[in-house]
């Protein structure tokens, strides 16, 4: 009898746990090595469909004993690797665990499996008066969208996951349960371990729960665009907007060279200038008043004039085409694909760090348009790269490395929300330098084995050189 | 030659570090072992004076050498003798780290050292346009508020200290200074180490240096009073004003007996039934609308009608009485102290717990009027006691540990703000099981030798029968 591989002991054991639902086939592992990332792709040696908290604990147990890593999935739309299997082993794929567990309408929270995304919580929402606002684009889960710290475009009005996560049930790498918190809205009861969770990116342990904060649906929506004869303009005045106070909901940059992607893509039909995206939220009244005051600033910073979306299909298209706009990027050049950018800066450096950044990209050859999520100082340039051409990925790579450098020195950081994964562990100690040592203790306290998620965030000890 | 104890050497060492600000004075250790708690003094071997992040690291290495407990304390205003100096050893006072480092206007931010209060950083703030809300009632330090995760009126609207810290100057266990995070709005660059040193009581790493998000000063602000015929009207207007979207800047319930107290203490006038206190702030027009709204909400629930503070004057005596409901509360008992308890539950219980709260203050014959941050879920009793009278203090406690279990089985906190230090170790484990062991790994790997603040938060592995 000849010796089992460690992977079909570990096999054989899943199917004791889940029965059917752990798999080695081909296709459902490469499913589940791929990502919306640049990033080469690195398939888990198992997969396995947990249902329950349970479950995952046995699962937890028995990568643990065997020394297996174990990798949580969510819906695969991370960008920077987040969740690609380095090492192999077991990827627990959590989109089975997608209900909805309890809606308390009266306290605006409700408390859900980690795999359902943020578009299937809002529909059975819809009803209750309140929405989860959180929106980075993709119809992320809220357990990925949890451990990657994820914002998107209403963070400048509702916060980002940090703000709205109120309590975990989490998984340990010793296989026991917690619960990060109560469900009351603020809590001094010791370590704040909510937020230790959140952002971990799945290395610290497993997300079988997610208590979240939900907001008021706003009693009126209004939504505008408006042009701007350049990048400077726009970015002045999204600063002038949010330090006049307005609780502007979105206030989005689209560049010249993104919204001729959009119009490629949506048709939307916009002049290819730079653009501001808003939206209000708000009582009538106050809907109106925010709108105006935004509209006089835009003016006065040379704004080619407010375009109303006024009826919710208008602003569904606007925001619809918004949230593709990596595809509108990617119509710039067929057959690409993008290596998203994602620093943050305070936003009196925005402009600098843009108008720096329009240079570099001009001077290296790159197409690399422009979104932001200017209102946090947060934006992504699309760096279109020939997927077969190394050449191509070396330019993108040292002219991300450019970027961040830049955004380090004026005091921002390497990503405003897509997390380190495996593509910015370097910039993360550039970022923070001996913190991340700190962040390794912790690591080394709550996985001293390194089974959860090994190879994210940070190198391990000693092994700091780039690669 | 007889020998030194090691304290003397403590003591000798320390004046080569910051020369005459190292003191075993008894009057001065007296004075760092008090708090506004009902706890028992427990003061310092030594109190000693940084003025510069430097020799806050000497000292914390010399600690390290010679394993001597070490206590940051800032205003000494704790509630639950987070800053008593249970093992004795080396209390280290902030209060010569007071100064503004750096105003950033147009990023609505600003770094400070930690000995600063907020009323101090306030007025230095008054013509910037900006300023900082967080208002827990005493003119707490901003590094002692960081450290207890501290809220107080205007956390419905601002957020906690949890939200306002952008990023922290630490000096470790192990004598390394690290910064938590960049000044970006927004981060998802690895663990979220600001918000693991926020709440953790000086058990991790003496804070040197906070980062604060500031708030725009608000165009109009508007304040006002609205008395209710019992309990439970004040709550479900609390609750509906919450749950209708409208911003409010403060909303806080004071019972009947703290209105006795309020009106002894600063003759306010007002009749002795419970009351909500009103805040908005907005543009002129939106805070009227805000007014409008909670006003037709009050009346709908039997409110008796609002009384405006239009005035400056008027709303600084106002809020200035709410700040002093602790002495209100004593002025009801001379010569009492008070036990001040903490719990918050989700609002939707919020009703529920207030009226068998109620009923066993009557059953337990205690006088203890309440204050609540009722838009959080937060409510506080003062339980009066003769410090003299230990039968007092033991009725105290039996009330207040039936209020935590009450709570906790309501899904709330034994501690909205205030902190866990030496008050609350056990209700810490009843709330939050095992948890509490991940904070424990967090803590033996940042800390190992176990000097930063000892004895605080919880107990050591093993050690955790009630006392």
């Amino acid at each position: 009898m000849s010796a089992l591989r460690p992977i079909d002991t570990a096999l054989a054991r899943l199917a004791g746990i889940v029965g059917d639902r752990a798999t080695s086939a081909a296709g459902v592992r490469a499913d589940h090595g791929r990502s919306e990332a640049y990033h080469a792709a690195r398939a888990p040696d198992v997969v396995v469909f947990p249902e329950t908290t349970q479950e995952v604990q046995a699962i937890v147990s028995l990568c643990r004993e065997l020394r297996l890593p174990l990798v949580p999935f969510g819906a695969g739309t991370s960008l920077e690797g987040n969740a690609a299997a380095l090492h192999g082993g077991v990827c627990l794929d959590m989109g089975r665990m997608n209900q909805v567990l309890a809606i308390n309408a009266e306290d605006m929270d409700v408390r859900v499996q980690p795999g359902i995304t943020r578009k299937a919580l809002n529909a059975q929402l819809r009803d209750t008066g309140l929405f989860f606002p959180i929106d980075p684009g993709a119809d992320a889960s809220i357990g990925g969208m949890a451990s990657t710290r994820a914002s998107g475009t209403m963070a400048v009005r509702y916060g980002t996951m940090k703000d709205n996560v109120l309590a975990l049930e989490v998984v340990l790498a010793d296989g026991r349960v917690i619960r990060t918190a109560q469900r009351a809205r603020k809590s001094a009861a010791g370590y704040d371990l909510t937020r230790l969770f959140v952002g971990a990116e799945g290395t610290l342990g497993v997300i079988t729960e997610v208590t979240l904060k939900l907001h008021p649906q706003p009693e009126a929506i209004s939504s505008a665009v408006c042009a701007f004869p350049d990048l400077k303009a726009a970015v002045d005045t999204a600063i002038a907007v949010i330090q006049s106070g307005v609780p502007v909901a979105r206030i989005e940059l689209l560049d010249a060279v993104m919204m001729k992607g959009m119009n490629l893509h949506a048709r939307l039909g916009l002049p290819e200038l730079p653009h501001l995206f808003f939206e209000f939220h708000g009582s009538k009244a106050y809907v109106g008043e925010q709108a105006e005051t935004a509209q006089a600033l835009a003016l006065e910073f040379g704004g080619l004039g407010f375009e109303w979306a006024v009826t919710p299909e208008e602003r569904s298209r606007l925001w619809q085409a918004r949230d593709n706009t990596l595809y509108a990027g990617l119509a710039l050049r067929p057959g690409a694909r993008a290596m998203i950018t994602d620093v943050c800066v305070p936003i009196s450096r925005l402009a600098g760090c843009l108008v720096e950044t329009a240079a570099d990209i001009a001077e290296s050859g790159l197409t690399a348009p422009v979104v932001g999520h200017v209102g946090d100082g947060n934006f992504h340039l699309l760096v279109l790269i020939d997927p077969n051409n190394p050449d191509d990925l070396a330019r993108a790579k040292a002219f991300n490395d450019r970027l961040v450098r830049r955004a380090i020195a004026l005091e921002g950081t390497c990503t405003g929300e897509h997390g380190i994964g495996m593509g910015k562990m370097d910039a993360l100690v550039l970022e923070l330098g001996e913190a991340v040592d700190a962040m390794r203790l912790v690591k080394g306290a709550l996985d001293p084995l390194n089974i959860m998620n090994p190879g994210k965030i940070f190198r391990p000890a000693g092994q700091e050189e780039r690669t």
